[in-house]
């Protein structure tokens, strides 16, 4: 068969990991890649074995001989996501460009913003792509928020309430997140707040041009900080917030938006993605659902089904990665849109100036 | 490469028929399927040029001919999924299950009893699987439902009330479910009315034993019934009603569906599906997550991602592929279970009986 | 003090009976009625007992002395609320009217309509107000719901689907009405069933022209009906559904009204009554709140400390007394409105009509 | 009559004047007080003609002469509510306190605490009350919720997120508010955000022990700040954060809190008031509701009508007076609890703390 697909790899995610499940049923969902590559864990015999279950024909022990060898093949990987703990995004990530492969790499970047903007040029030099999946952006809904800000429907924006407040860590658990030497030591904002931050700054256009935070452990004997309130200033000069956790007890994602502007204001939560809710100034609401056909081109895009089926989490997903090939493919004509490197060191700077200004007792830190 | 996937085979689901790319992205989504020959309308060059853009490797003009040369072959199709316009069903199951192909058939399975239960017993005597895509019942929180029910944590059921009133067609629409020819006279039991039914009896695992129905026409001019409303007397007795429309200004899906029980009652939408309301006598709520670790092991094996990271409409047609794969593999060990043809013809028995209660001023029938 | 109250008495409503505190609440609230005359309870001493706590002056101990004497004052009552069981509503209210004196009288107005006929007709001839309170025609966003239905912002009215489906029975309760004798037997139509109509009227303006009813009991051994679902054809010939019951397992209060118009549907509950949902065609919902400046005038008008600050059950109830006194006191230039005997004895009709379908297993009944 | 009410008197709350109104509603609702005094005005004549509208007997020009000649009646006022701008707070009830009347002071107490303590201690030294009606604390479901806390249902409280985002003022308005003469410069705080705060303190139980604010401008050319977000470090060390604001576009009335403790979190809306939100670490969540049998004695005892009857603003006021009626009185039994002087008090130093802050580029400051 004549296969159509672009060709990726993975780095990370075996058995049990959610997060690279989450990146493969992407790949999938619009059959549009063929995983063919992967390392799957640091055995080989359980990495083999897994590859094999999922169709994955070429798994390797080590991730430089995977770039390098999928680099020399005709049919090697175009891609490759890394999906592994934070502290190993930079050599691998940075394997896999050199090598002329694009990569995907978990957020946050690195660890510190000086081997993120590496990866940046790196790629850049290599004429590749570096994404990072903060895929929240790649909701339909979201996409409609952000063209309703560009389009002036809010009018001037006055204030942003962001927060990802999740639960999904509110009593101990044992994982390297919470590990301050794999994850850092500001976990909630590498974890989650840099979610809620692109998705700031996707929907508004903003960026951040100074910010307070205030770091906190909720979870005693925790020996991250689960917990951090940001005050920002925007490039407009608006005020914003931004508050990230993985202690909300009971909370599921908690992944919200408010975005007020002066004519109209926005809000969406994960919870119920599929809807944006816009107020108007006399306190009227109206809830725009995903397949309306009033909605932006790019919403409906990014519909697979059409109005009255919910889209979820895996739907945004492979939104980025359908928007991805696009890219790999040069294919013209449409309007894709994914978080880049760039964003990427965005993330890395924002999780640094939280720790610098909580090191001094959450004064204003310039945001670089 | 050694592909583990089944090899699966469509007719009908051309270019821009919605139900039909709600399977492909079922079939590919977990990675079990390869669609690889398929018929996606009636002029060949469309078709042919449709298929190649999905990578469907072998195209055919005529169902028959498909049904032959691929149960002749060594790598034909282990099932097809038939999506074309209902007054088709029929013949085409059939070709394919005398050939020995297992088929997933849309619903309703035909437009009358007889042909449906042909279809199921010629399935039967060939060995093969005929599925029916009442893909609600695929649900994880739906799944969950119906265990709770099984388990007695609503007590005796005393009362349901099913409803599915989509605004689809809440004006004029030009398609062929509005023709009586094609989708019947009472569309809007066939269309959505069949999967409240379903669902009804998924969770409460009782059956109709009579049913009184009236049906209306609320767009003027339209040819069909667009609206239907259903009274039930279950197998235990208790009553029940439907409600069925496509005329449902303003709604998205529109499917809903209340169970009470003498301890405890159920409530979920399709409009947020990740969800269940399980309500208490004293007045109190508990909504249910999917991804909560306290849901049955059933929900819990048709989760993919987690808590707070929402599945959709395409998920649940996934876990139907899924439980399919698992079925069409005689895989032990799980709990699969999918709609099959005989809760087809039981649909099918129920577009009839509302036409003949109907006929008779909303007299009562005895469901056969 | 020159009190510019009015006069109100009351004949039932004794410690504990929820409705006669509701009655008294609603009165004082706007502080345009004192509660100056009644008879709390059979017993004479717990009666005054509980009038002297009320602030209540005259107690009586028979309302046809009551009736009598307070009709002989010059400062006697302007208005008396019945809020006795139901079978006692007839005699009572009978007494009042004759005397010249207005009732509010709780529906079901009466036992049968001959009775309540006759309480309209003796009414009419004394020149005095009997009004019923379903008070849920009183609050302000059913005020506006009503007025977007005559200013044809729906369109042609195409479907209805009301219900009052509250938990408050779920159980075996000990009270008079599940006492046919006292309730009827059609409890469920009588206490809920009859709100939910009177609400499907008033906001659409239709009456219904024929009904099909199917009562059931859900809590076993109850010797009432606590379960009805009807199917009614309004007067433009529009389908309707009507569900009513007391034993919906975990509800709150349960009213819910759903009317779908050609051009746009409306959509409001009760549990959340200071805001009603407007859906287009395109999929998109609208909420509108009370207090916001763009409502009709009748809403602002019902509306007491303005948006962003509920107001309920009670707020509604004193919505109903606010209109009431205008209408005594024959005050020009507003838009006051209230369910009268008229209604009161639709209601009526309306439950024995069920009973009548009932008989005659659920078939079509003409509405008188 | 020998009339059972407390006499009451009012000082502001002129024609269109909503708090003034709302007062009034809420001291008739339970008819436990009479409203027989006040001043509704500057100018003599519209204040009587208001006065006799609502059946007020004794009308004044100036407090200090109602002051004093109220005190000298017999039958002169137990308390009066003071509804006048800010900046008049002080002086109106200093007046009546030291008459021995009993004062219900609107909030901001004063524009100072200077002044604020000066009345508390006038009020104590005189044996009356001073009361302020932060009367968000007096919903059923937070008085349901602060009893959760205390009985340890939430385990130690980790976090809070309360605000008070309103859309009131998202536009320009002409309003005594927006002078930083007559309501401060930081009207954010002292309009809605001692409320949130308020709200923080009686559910936690917790003080506020140091905080950071930043305050800002969203409606350009506004010469006050309506805007402000809080940062607070509780008396157990938790972090907690308050954001407060009338320029909220779109909001209704946008006051919300959420308590996370170790073992449960807690979350309520204005906008939803009559339910409680209880969610567990499992990510299940719970809706109590008012008027369930479960809840605590001090929620049963202010609920009115019952589950599934939506009580309001109007009756979260009158169980606040409800409660000051039973302290006036001394009735024993019950547990009564209002704000107080204290509340009061701590409410205005938030605002000066606020402020403080705010002007050294929002460092912390430490809450007196």
């Amino acid at each position: 068969m004549n296969d159509h697909r672009l060709v990726a790899g993975m780095v990370g995610g075996g058995p049990g990991a959610m997060i690279g499940a989450a990146h493969r049923h992407a790949m999938w969902l619009d059959n549009q890649y063929v995983l063919a590559a992967g390392i799957f864990g640091r055995d080989r015999a359980p990495s083999a074995e897994f590859a094999q279950s999922l169709g994955v024909e070429r798994v390797y022990d080590d991730y430089r001989e995977m770039a390098e060898r999928e680099a020399a093949r005709d049919d090697g990987v175009d891609v490759v996501a890394v999906v592994t703990p934070n502290d190993s995004h930079y050599e691998i990530a940075k394997a896999f460009l050199e090598k002329g492969i694009s990569v995907v790499c978990e957020k946050p970047l690195t660890n510190d913003s000086n081997t993120a903007a590496e990866l940046v040029a790196i790629a850049e030099s290599n004429s590749v792509i570096l994404a990072v999946p903060h895929i929240y952006s790649a909701y339909a809904m979201i996409r409609h928020a952000a063209r309703m800000v560009r389009n002036g429907d809010l009018g001037r924006i006055r204030f942003v309430a962001a927060e990802h407040a999740s639960g999904w860590a509110s009593a101990q658990v044992d994982q390297w997140r919470m590990d301050p030497a794999k994850g850092g030591v500001a976990t909630a904002v590498a974890d989650v707040g840099t979610h809620a931050f692109h998705l700031l700054r996707y929907i508004t256009g903003l960026e951040a041009t100074r910010m307070s935070a205030e770091l906190s452990t909720l979870v005693p004997g925790r020996p991250v900080f689960d917990n951090a309130t940001m005050r920002l200033t925007l490039s407009n000069n608006a005020p914003a917030t931004v508050w990230a956790t993985m202690a909300a007890t009971g909370h599921e994602h908690g992944l919200r938006i408010r975005v007020f502007g002066d004519d109209a204001s926005l809000e969406w939560h994960h919870e119920d993605p599929q809807h944006l809710i816009v107020r108007d100034p006399g306190g009227g609401s109206t809830i725009l659902a995903q397949g309306m056909s009033t909605l932006s081109d790019d919403a409906a895009r990014l519909t697979r089904v059409g109005l009255g089926h919910p889209e979820g989490f895996l739907e945004a997903f492979a939104n980025f990665y359908s928007d991805l090939a696009d890219i790999l493919r040069g294919s013209p004509g449409r309007e894709p849109s994914i978080p880049t490197g760039i964003d990427g060191l965005i993330g890395v700077r924002f999780v640094e100036a939280t720790i610098a200004s909580h090191a001094d007792d959450a004064a204003w830190v310039t945001f670089p």
